[in-house]
């Protein structure tokens, strides 16, 4: 049974969840990759769906059945999850700590069918696929009145965290707003109640205007390296027009953003020769939506630095390489 | 020549440090260990003190002279500096944008003569000797009114972000507070506002009463496994009366830290054997000292998970090892 725990100091929440231990190489030294895909058995590919739980959602031939080969990409619930659907809400305290049970919902979502395969380098048609999913269960989750947030993301590559080699996203949903969201909305608040205007509208404005640090832009997304990214390559994509929410995504939009997001990771990719990568959709929370304040958009972090003891303790990133070169170089690598 | 810029949204600052980038194996593939190391030419051996920068205080044989062999400890500063300390400081505005000039100080202590050998293993007057040299730069930096904070860190081990093998430690000096330190310096205030105490008074007060998290303690100190732990053996060690200052420890003060850092550690490399590890003294920053709502304390951090997209999304950690098995494991490695 896991539970959410708030640090008293800094109101951090961390989920405490025994049940992660229990994955074969969770910690203990760090470890390369599962047994079982060295041995061809990867419970991700087609052919093995009987070794994971059964399926929630899958974009499949017609005539084939739920958890039968057949599908394009398909999603399930995480067999190790970090937090449980099933749990009641319960809220405690305990002197200066305060504990909530550890509710919320982990789902993979498998890409493609076949082990080894980069989803950036099929079709735009099938990364609007894998968009089209992710908007689906988050319209889905988002109706759970326990949930308050749901997080699209993808770990790719051993050191970006990813455990099981076969690509995948993940998708999860938590009963409190992320630490780092909660940063994001009130700061973009704070920005709207002193300019009437949404921070990242004001982003988009400046950096179309200045250009050194666009990467790609099109009908209706534009890709950044961050003006403040603690990372080399960190790259931004965001809704060139003001959107709160993720899940409105036209089906114009859903395609646009197929191709804006295949293109920048096929640029990363040349310039830092397909590094370990993790991304992340931030979108609003489940409340109060849509927000005129706050604007959705997907944070591309390419693992190539390690983070160390500086990073940690202060929350202050060493980026040794210049958002204006690193744009230059993946224009570059576009043109 | 970097620059700290500083995140329009969440008001979270970044070094620009293209010199780091310098440093062989900066990033492009994350790489083991300098070749100098392999061929045994480590630049922090004795005898190889031509290779680093002049040294800025040694704990050194009488007879012997700076950057000579005969040192116990040595300081200089380090050869990539991701701050420099010659800079004017300028303040720039681009539109939402913010821009200062990387002014800092960046040191590095080097432990031990000995190639291969770690402080913790060695006798408690060697560890207080460290204490003292912490204690003695972070009074010195202090004193130049341009930094802000003073950070005390070391990164032990590949995975922890070392670069460097030989034991080593690090002083940073920064003109800005850093997020990290910040929200506790501003999550303590609140607390001290509505109650009139110190929450980590409060806090040792607590565990101290119920004892599940705490691993040892001695006259002056407390180690406890973090109620809110982001990892597994997390661990922090703090002065059992208020104490808001590190480096107005006594000399006593200094022998009894070095008592339980040495032993903590010990128990540590126990249960989770020789993991990479960081550790970090969160203490108050250079002005308004002392402070009545913030309390000085070091965070033991073993890196045995790896960070992942969810964790980087979210500031949601998810840690599979509860804090109470946690220290009740560190304690029977010690008894």
């Amino acid at each position: 049974m896991s539970e959410l725990r708030k640090d008293p100091v800094v109101d951090r929440w961390v989920i405490i969840s025994p049940k992660r231990g229990e994955r074969r190489g969770a910690f203990g030294r760090i470890r390369r990759m599962d047994e079982e895909e060295q041995s061809g058995q990867c419970p991700f590919c087609s052919g093995n769906e009987g070794q994971t739980p059964p399926e929630i959602l899958a974009y499949r031939k017609k005539g084939t059945g739920p958890d039968e080969p057949g599908w394009r990409i398909r999603v399930f619930p995480n067999k190790y999850p970090a937090l449980g659907k099933t749990q009641k809400l319960i809220k405690k305290s305990r002197g200066i700590y305060k504990v909530i049970s550890g509710i919320g919902s982990c789902e993979v979502i498998v890409e493609t069918p076949r082990h080894g395969v980069s989803i950036f380098d099929l079709s735009i048609d099938y990364v609007s696929d894998l968009i089209r999913v992710y908007r689906d269960r988050i319209i889905d989750l988002t109706k759970d009145p326990r949930f308050q947030y749901v997080l699209v993301l993808k770990n790719e590559g051993f050191l970006a965290g990813s455990s099981i080699d076969h690509a995948h996203s993940q998708i999860i949903a938590t009963s409190v707003v992320p630490k780092r969201v909660e940063e994001e909305l009130s700061g973009a608040k704070k920005y709207h109640k002193h300019t009437n205007k949404c921070i990242f509208c004001q982003m988009v404005e400046q950096e179309l205007f200045s250009r050194e640090r666009v990467i790609q832009e099109n009908e209706e997304f534009l890709s950044i390296a961050a003006f403040a990214a603690r990372f080399p390559y960190e790259t931004w994509i965001l809704p060139k027009e003001h959107r709160s929410i993720f899940e409105s995504l036209t089906e114009k939009e859903v395609i646009q953003l197929a191709k804006i997001l295949k293109s920048t990771m096929n640029a990363m990719n040349q310039v830092a020769s397909y590094p370990p990568f993790n991304y992340l959709i931030h979108n609003s929370p489940c409340w109060e939506r849509p927000l005129d304040y706050y604007h959705w958009h997907m944070e591309i972090i390419p693992r190539l630095t390690r983070i160390a003891g500086f990073e940690w303790g202060t929350g202050l990133y060493i980026n040794p390489l210049s958002p204006e070169e690193a744009a230059h170089r993946m224009r570059q690598a576009l043109s």
